[in-house]
């Protein structure tokens, strides 16, 4: 079929489409018809935020009948002359010389009518919330940054690979995990439970990864710099607004870099991809500037422009006992950094991204690199003001005796994880990684108060819906 | 610590780098020591298939204990200056002033040693095998395949979209599923089988998703054009050179498509991505010339620059009926068309690419578009010269009442699938798109025997190593 102009495209080529009889296709958002016989119809067709004013005269004999059936949401292709719009917020708009109907939405029936929705609602119709403006502008925004991470990283040498998704190790033992099975587990009977897995696909126990990074650790120790870009899965029974049970994450590693060449790349990288959105997305950013946060876009131009801070743990643990403030949780060098504490020091203190960096080496896992004052690790948090941490990375322990030493005091099998220890025996070198969790980073640039929007379909505790 | 250039770069720039003094890093390959007291190691840092030659003195006194411990596997980093190299095979060279050890490879114990190992014993060493040359031009390509999948969709104005892996539906039942469950199996009491799902995590049984197609479909219907590129599942015990049990995919999804926009759309995105390829890979794309198929590129280039033959199956049909060739199986309007059917058609009658149309409505799933006959479906094959079909895909059926009845005869739930009813129900409009298993096109471009090469960790029964 004839395919229709992109109305992004009419609005960014005014000036070549001005005066010319163009095509175009998408979903009436309204309709209103004047006195004088004139229709108005918005027309978005999901290229970008803004609509097309469609102007369509009842006189028309071509497309009367339409007219009269076209309510909100009704999919059509438009013919017509892009003319000069007298209306205020539109330059242009287009004449329509035919109509041709594809789809009704009975008004009776359609859930999406012309008022604000709530975003609960909308999770209920995932199936429709994606032709709101909200869902609209992420989508396009969460499809820019998509690119702009593959950019980052192929303008600069990586390679990206794709880590399995299903995997026999349960990865440090972070937390819960999902299980995957050929089994029915409304099917198995008593005694068979014992070497049930003899029967099971894999011929094992099996999960789905909560991180690709032993994996890409691998290749970096052989192609140099890669990255990883997919999904990720933690079973944990959090309801909240920054928890989901299916996410993704990106997770760079590099051989040849230590912590501070792995704080370097987190801080271009997190600035290239904010400013290639704001670019890129400006229409979309604006949007959610008036919507969500006004002051969206100056925060996130001072992240492009400032210098991230970089302190360590002990520094950090200083500086918030120093503090008057009243926090829920004690300051104490040993325990893990709390969402108070981490808001406290990039919002009061540096106002600006902060690194914290060498943390308790008993407080994070195994793989990360002992310091020379064996307390510590070289590892790094990324604090991101307003949100909190949105990077989490480290050098890895690349030594093959600290690394035993390491598996040994936190309990983890070196039979499992003998391809791992073997990277530290056959050609080891220094390497460092980070992960960045991706939904995070949607909701932080779109300033979205849910996590559980900045997904297509959210996975939560008792929600796998669509 | 001080980052080295990368060999590919050095090679890529050899007029730049003559004469100035580099440092490079990487894993040692090969050394092979003169009567002259002269070291040549091979070493190779994974951005390029080419080794960097290293000349090494033994009297320099900076390295000389360093060189005696070197062998094949070793990682080091070495400072020196790039030289015209009087050895064939190379331009240039690095002269070594300083020869910095990061990790040894005991000689007695490494598992790749200079010789060819077989494919099988690669896969069982999954975490060192993209140090081999085949398996890193794999990764090269395999990472250049998927870059070029993203370019080719953002300069169309398609948005990528990430639909969900865990999913409650069955997808079309495709098959044999994979389960995902907090549910421990070998702790299941007896009598507790009936409402089991209720303690599960998603509160009802959920499992690894088979096609993000009918959720790109809400996008389409949106957004306008979309693509998916993520991993999909099949619990087939299918022990073959060319099924994997987690692969991934690319489906593309477009409203305002027909069949005939689709084709079209198919042979632009195979040619532009295998052309980009060749352009961008040509060393590791020699490689697999040399090692796998001598009339690799030829091939490709010939698919490039053909115009890809579209029969509709019951043209298909006869065309094989007339044929004198033995065909195993037997050729008749209603069966699914063969491996060798279509090897025959592509091979034989078209030497080229060929996408067949049409199919019977009773071999094709319930989403397909009715053709006005009743009988057949709006369905497309593209198939390749010798590896058969890589993408299949549809014009979607748009009108509400004849999905209905579509979903009668196959016997699918419409309650199931209510909101991809409601899709025709409100603002519908005819589109279409197509998958392409991305593992299969790897294996296709790099005439790789076994599809497990293709992928960095390969899932198949009984195998989720690493």
């Amino acid at each position: 079929m004839q395919q229709g102009v992109r109305i992004t495209e009419l609005f960014s080529e005014e000036e070549e489409y001005l005066g010319k009889t163009v095509k175009v296709q998408g979903w009436v958002r309204t309709k209103r018809d004047s006195k004088a016989g004139i229709s108005f119809i918005e027309l978005n067709d999901g290229s970008c935020l803004r609509n097309l004013q469609i102007i369509a005269e009842h006189e028309e004999s071509d497309y009367r009948e339409v007219l009269d059936k076209l309510t909100t949401g009704s999919s059509i292709g438009v013919e017509g002359k892009v003319s000069p719009s007298p209306g205020k917020g539109q330059s242009i708009e287009l004449h329509a010389t035919k109509i041709e109907p594809y789809g009704w939405a009975d008004p009776a029936t359609y859930p999406l009518q012309k008022k604000r929705h709530s975003f609960e609602f909308l999770r209920q119709i995932a199936h429709l919330r994606s032709r709101t403006n909200t869902m609209g502008a992420v989508t396009r925004v969460r499809n820019r940054l998509s690119y702009a991470i593959h950019q980052f990283f192929q303008e600069r040498g990586f390679h990206y690979i794709q880590t399995p998704i299903i995997t026999a190790s349960d990865c440090e033992g972070a937390g819960d995990i999902f299980r995957v099975t050929t089994l029915n587990p409304t099917n198995i009977k008593p005694g068979e439970s014992e070497n049930i897995y003899e029967q099971d696909f894999f011929g094992r126990p099996t999960y789905l990864t909560v991180s690709g990074q032993l994996q890409a650790e691998i290749y970096a120790l052989s192609l140099g710099k890669v990255y990883t870009f997919g999904p990720t899965f933690r079973a944990e029974n959090s309801n909240t607004s920054r928890h989901l049970a299916e996410f993704w994450m990106v997770e760079p590693e590099m051989a040849f870099y230590d912590l501070q060449d792995n704080l370097q790349l987190a801080e271009a990288f997190t600035k290239t991809i904010i400013a290639m959105c704001l670019e890129d997305c400006a229409e979309d950013m604006d949007f959610f500037a008036r919507f969500m946060q006004p002051s969206l876009r100056e925060n996130l131009e001072q992240i492009v422009n400032s210098s991230f801070e970089i302190v360590t743990y002990t520094e950090a643990i200083d500086l918030l006992k120093k503090s008057t403030e009243a926090f829920t949780f004690p300051v104490e060098w040993g325990s893990d950094l709390q969402a108070e504490h981490e808001r406290y020091l990039t919002e009061k203190v540096f106002q600006k991204p902060a690194s914290i960096i060498d943390f308790p080496r008993a407080i994070k896992p195994f793989y990360m690199r002992v310091n020379d004052d064996t307390k510590t690790v070289a590892a790094m948090d990324v604090l991101m003001p307003g949100i909190g941490e949105i990077i989490g990375g480290s050098q890895r322990e690349e030594r093959l005796d600290v690394l035993l030493e390491q598996m040994q005091l936190k309990g983890i099998s070196v039979e499992d994880y003998r391809w791992y220890v073997e990277l530290r025996e056959f050609g080891t070198a220094p390497h460092s990684g980070f992960g960045l969790g991706f939904e995070r980073l949607v909701q932080f640039i779109t300033g979205l108060g849910n996590i559980r929007e900045a997904i297509p379909f959210p996975r939560t505790p008792g929600h796998a819906d669509f």
